[in-house]
């Protein structure tokens, strides 16, 4: 293999996005070769991925995972690793803060698909990859979206549009929602994703962590993010320029498009597992304000990214939990906002004399705020 | 001034794009200066212009325009003079062709708003314009939102898809389409334009004439240049990827952003002329193919750009006599495609060696369609 292959971290290599990250390096196989995979509980797929790629390091979280058949590193050493051009971070959860920070810190080419490293540390994070010349490319429909509108421009961006399928509950008044079930907030129109993040589609959570990394990414004040509702989840998101231009990046949905462009950027490369989009099947695309009313945890979120600090540790940490209860059909789901609020409401900061918390401080305001919605739920629960 | 100021010439500044473009310019007077003004028959306005901008240069093609303000030059002059860094090509008709041929030739910046130059001399003219270095830029909503899509891709697009709004005649049948009158054919649903130009927006023929001109500006062969019809004009047109992944760009219509793109490319500028696009009031976006039945002027002008040689300019010359006819009552809608096929039909194409006609061979086909449109409608009349 020559100079130009790219030499692949897969962070998450037994979630949806990890899988997915190996369709795309089985398919162009020529351009990359996997030299460290990490899994959490899957240790059986793991040790089938390690048979198939030969990686020379791994990580599994579970305890009972058996001897892995490569030199066993934790992702943060695997992230930092000299053997290692880029990073892909599809790990879910907070868990993933520190590989990221790690992989940033240590100058790599970070492919982020994980959510929670930029809401809850944006700041800390794109600082450090800044200081350290690290890329962090957008593994996401819609930053990525973003992400090919901008190539080639050589000014910032007017506006951002994200858009949002508007879930499930797109129109339901807040009477309508309040009786809704786990097993109906799960059926996502036109994404197949896991169940926290199929229930953050159906609140607009998912719509407001997207408007915080965003902000990060981009380097883009949060009143330049707009959302629109486009329920037929063809057009990813929008640009548009200072001129009024707007470009706008459309594909079918399928994740594998933002994987494969993340590795091959700036090339663009075929790949017959990717569908074409079909105009004459298209049909109607239409757009629509969000209901912020009836969808509060929308403007929640955004109002916590705009306070900053560990304001949005705290709203993922209770955003979490309060998922995790109405999941476990403990909680409505109307109770999601309602406890994500309550504890927001009851955070006070840190008070570091920098506005940029550390990662220290994050991960303990993330943690705090997951207890607190347990232990209100429990409270309420004996009322 | 510095040095950053663009010298501008404007070949045909009475016309609707000429206009426009000056509009762009006083927004903008920092960074232009028009040292050139070429005017057809509006000596009044074109003298009122000159009075506003002071060129050094000016043309007025009509006989009894009165002592102009400014040296006169002729157009070719003008766009090849060493006083100039940018042909803004705003004249209509095959009368631009020699101007722009040489403003290509004289490595110039060339800014076209023409479309015979390229339908009728696309080989001759992006050929010159290779071999001197001149840069061709759109100005043209359709070709404008593929190069802004394409802007900092580094590889040639895999597919580009052209929108049309199908013109006032959508859905109609045959039959019906062979009753419509000038004055109905004169009302587009979305543009302001010329009254030629809207006709061949209602025959499809403009967007067969853009295919031929996308074909030799993004070097793109005409199988991968589709017509898709777009009734609500929001996006300008799109451009595929290897990958799958589709670029649209869209804004509200009008002329004067894809005009400003041409002129500050690749910085977009804020100009409060130009509407910004409001996704509450976009409404709902639809897409139909073309009924290739009911226009067969698509079909027939993508023909002949495939065809190539003087083929195209017949086409050009055919069409402008036919619209010429119908807008004066003399033949019907449904006889304009009738008209430039008889005439397709028997043109000869010249024996020259090269697959590449001169000027003179290009001018001279035209205008013998033009002629043979003219003496087949009076046969007709006789008859």
């Amino acid at each position: 293999m020559g100079d130009s292959v790219k030499r692949l971290a897969v962070l998450g290599s037994t979630g949806s996005i990890g899988r997915q990250t190996l369709q795309v390096v089985r398919r162009l196989s020529s351009r990359f070769r996997v030299v460290a995979l990490t899994a959490g509980r899957n240790a059986a797929l793991l040790t089938e991925q390690i048979t198939e790629f030969h990686p020379k390091y791994a990580h599994c979280a579970s305890e009972d995972a058996g001897r892995l058949a490569a030199e066993v590193l934790s992702p943060e050493e695997i992230a930092s690793h000299d053997d290692v051009d880029c990073v892909v971070v599809a790990i879910s959860g907070n868990a993933a803060l520190a590989a990221t920070l790690a992989a940033v810190r240590a100058g790599k080419e970070v492919a982020l698909a994980n959510k929670e490293s930029l809401v809850m540390a944006g700041e800390l994070i794109t600082g450090e990859a800044k200081r350290n010349g690290a890329r962090i490319l957008p593994i996401d429909s819609e930053h990525s979206a973003v992400w090919q509108c901008l190539v080639g421009e050589p000014q910032p961006p007017e506006r951002i549009i994200l858009t949002a399928s508007g879930g499930p509950f797109r129109g339901y008044s807040a009477e309508q929602l309040a009786e809704v079930t786990a097993h109906e907030a799960l059926a996502h129109p036109s994404w197949q994703m896991g169940s926290k993040v199929t229930i953050d589609s159906a609140t607009l959570m998912n719509k407001g962590l997207e408007v915080i990394e965003a902000r990060w990414l981009f380097d883009v004040p949060f009143d330049r993010i707009d959302v629109v509702i486009h329920p037929q989840s063809v057009i990813h998101s929008m640009v548009e320029f200072a001129d009024g231009s707007v470009k706008a990046q459309l594909s079918s949905p399928d994740m594998r498009l933002p994987i494969q462009y993340a590795l091959t950027y700036p090339e663009r490369v075929a790949n017959p597992d990717l569908p074409q989009l079909d105009f004459a099947t298209v049909g109607e695309l239409t757009f629509e304000p969000p209901d912020l009313a009836v969808f509060p945890c929308l403007e929640m979120a955004i109002n916590a990214g705009r306070d900053g600090g560990t304001r949005p540790a705290v709203l993922c940490g209770a955003d979490e939990a309060a998922v995790g209860l109405f999941l476990d059909g403990k909680v409505g789901f109307g109770d999601i906002p309602r406890l994500v609020n309550a504890v927001l409401e009851e955070h006070r900061p840190v008070a570091t004399p920098s506005a940029s918390p550390s990662l220290e401080e994050i991960i303990a305001a993330e943690a705090w705020a997951r207890e607190r919605v347990s232990s209100m739920s429990t409270e309420a629960g004996r009322c």
